[in-house]
């Protein structure tokens, strides 16, 4: 089992549609739940996946529209319910902070775990800071405040080869310090350096999701590298003007965003109800950048 | 097709089951659609159901816990995604208008309709009354302030016999108040007695929702006579004590209900995940009252 897998529980958009929930996902980092938006029936979806709630930690709300956070109350009430304990964070745009702690005052009056509320504004910021990966908020460009968010693993220790630790007889004392990258200085003083006695870290992998917005330079740059984005790609390119106009993005647009952000790979998602097929806009996406594949609910992608 | 018509979206309790939805139902009188609570997903159920949108009137909700009203959010906006137009009038108990209001307002800023808010208290009362039915609110007994609805058919106009009309060559003018009862007076000032000239009216129907609530024998004398009745039951009787403690009923409950209050037919619902058999809770209530039937999402009942 990869250390870190995304969860797709909804893929759909706005106007309800039978063959997908509305937005949300879970990031499986080393067993730790992160989700990201929280769209009707995201629970449901969850228990379905078989992803334990309680083990959610955060809860990362791109926008304030009801398709992606109307599933929040009832996640929290059932935590709640199972007497999970702890805390849970919720990240979210600032302007929906008062709505979201109006509803769970009273919803959750006897509630066994903390909600945290933590805003974000302006042009986001790191969010959240684990011992080995960081969570990242940047602007999206929607209808109202939309933020995108980037999981990103932190640089990875150097790997020891386990010949020169013999060869050289290092004291295992050291050997954290050179996983980190420092060379080994003998008792006489001698230095072996780093190179010769490690082989390189496993890369670090990166994860973003970029949903609701605009086709816009801005969120390549912000995203820049990241092996797995996930962008919508709520229309074809017949219906650009519509897209701009709702404050969303073509398929062909998600395509660009993933080659000017130089992405390994590219997941599009967000579908408006009209497609029961995607194979148009994997086609059209794939025109500006090859390897995509289009999401659907309860696909589950090793981020590798 | 059944002029009356109560169709079961769900009929789980508070902790999600993958068996069973939230508390939501839609009665449908003559095409318009009266919806009872609102749990999580209802709209996604009424989707699969076949069950037109922009028809809802009406949503009764009993009260204010999560899992009997975090699916209004979205069914409203889906509503307004549709452009239905109107009003769509939410009937609650008193304490919930604040936070729903607030919630609407936040995410149905740009409305294409009207929701109205009407308040229940107290003992409830009449809450609806179109041409040929109204709808009572009564109180039931939980941990919050909750409320079953009373749907019941005012009195049917009598049929008029075809042959009487033609033997007494009744003028079309007077044909209606026949049907309402009147005598036929001729031209000469004779009577003829309106049981010569008509047939019994159609029965009255009436259907009532009792959840959430402990066993109560008010709740019976409030639905006396009720053709069919759903009433929760939460549990089997070896749970008796926790039933009550959180409000609830157990199925024997639900039966003793129904024979006090001389209904026809009983549904019960509101079955605790524990449950994935109904069998026993079937049992236990035809213990007290043989015509019963256990609720499962997606049924359709017509009440005749």
């Amino acid at each position: 089992m990869a250390d870190f897998t995304l969860n797709i529980l909804g893929c759909g958009s706005a106007t309800p549609s039978p063959l997908r929930n509305p937005s949300a996902q879970v990031v499986d980092y080393r067993g730790r739940l992160m989700m990201i938006d929280c769209g009707e029936g995201a629970q449901a979806t969850m228990r379905r996946m078989g992803l334990p709630f309680h083990r959610i930690s955060h809860i990362f709300i791109s926008h304030m529209h009801g398709d992606h956070c109307f599933g929040l109350p009832g996640l929290l009430s059932t935590l709640n319910l199972q007497d999970k304990g702890g805390k849970v964070v919720v990240v979210l745009p600032e302007g929906g902070v008062e709505i979201m702690k109006s509803i769970t005052d009273y919803f959750c009056r006897e509630n066994s775990f903390e909600i945290e509320f933590q805003p974000v504004s302006g042009n986001g910021g790191l969010v959240l800071d684990l011992p080995s990966m960081t969570v990242e908020a940047f602007p999206l460009y929607h209808r109202v405040p939309a933020y995108g968010y980037l999981f990103r693993e932190k640089p990875k220790q150097l790997h020891l080869r386990g010949d020169m630790m013999e060869f050289y007889n290092v004291p295992v004392a050291q050997r954290q310090n050179i996983k980190n990258g420092a060379d080994f200085v003998k008792d006489n003083g001698d230095i072996v350096p780093n190179a010769w006695l490690t082989r390189p870290a496993d890369p670090s992998l990166s994860y973003a999701y970029c949903s609701d917005t605009v086709y816009d330079r801005r969120v390549a740059e912000a995203v820049k590298g990241v092996d797995l984005l996930y962008h919508e790609a709520t229309y074809d390119s017949s219906f650009a003007e519509k897209a701009l106009a709702r404050g969303h993005s073509t398929a062909a647009q998600a395509g660009k965003i993933a080659a000017q952000a130089g992405a390994k790979e590219l997941i599009i998602g967000h579908f408006s109800k009209r497609y029961t097929s995607t194979d148009l806009l994997v086609e059209e996406a794939a025109k500006e950048f090859p390897n995509v594949i289009a999401a659907s609910d309860g696909m589950t992608v090793d981020i590798i």
